[in-house]
């Protein structure tokens, strides 16, 4: 059922599976990566049910397009917001933060960013499961 | 025929009408446009089939990330290539160009767009048609 989940959302090509700072299944297509006209790479991110990335920060910060199903958002210290198809976040730089799908739903973002990420630790079940 | 193609194709807002520089009706909607941490905004538009933008050019370029539907980029002097769903597009600085729909497909699209747009004339129906 997830599959066909996948399939019915994929607009941009699925990637490769993350194998690193995320927890469950995640995909990552890099769309563009030009030096102009662009002051930051776009990549397409497929979380599957569950999966989410690790807390993280950007230097500069980063801009989501949630282009397909639905999932997380949350700053330290702030409840979770859900995202669903079409929501647009400014993630602002320096903070420390999370995104990943819901339990029952796959989830895909074009992530357009600018500067470099700081890994941190994972997003753990008792925290996750609670949502 | 046409809107129920078009409410397959949104992700993101169909917005308001344009009303200048382009052929055909075609929808804008703005989905990004803080000042940070990007040095563009984002447009999501709409072509319904047969719009079609003027010829233009961009002062520091464009991308367009195709989101559904099929259509038309053509660079002055160049064949006309045909964008599908998932097409990345990096239209180079000072380069007069349109873009839009085929005449039996809607076509959406992201156009992030760092600089100013010059705009020229129109596409004539006789370039338009032979495609």
């Amino acid at each position: 059922m997830e599959n066909e989940h996948l399939n019915n959302s994929t607009i941009f090509p699925l990637g490769q599976k993350v194998e690193a700072n995320f927890i469950g299944d995640a995909y990552l297509q890099m769309v563009f990566t030009d030096p102009t006209p662009l002051n930051a790479p776009i990549g397409n991110v497929t979380f599957t049910p569950g999966a989410r990335n690790n807390w993280h920060s950007h230097k500069i910060g980063q801009v989501l397009l949630v282009t397909g199903g639905e999932g997380w958002y949350q700053q330290e210290g702030k409840s979770a917001q859900l995202l669903k198809t079409g929501d647009v976040v400014n993630i602002p730089p320096n903070i420390k933060h999370w995104h990943g799908a819901t339990k029952d739903s796959w989830f895909v973002q074009l992530a357009i960013s600018p500067g470099e990420t700081e890994w941190l630790e994972p997003v753990d079940d008792e925290l996750y499961n609670k949502l």
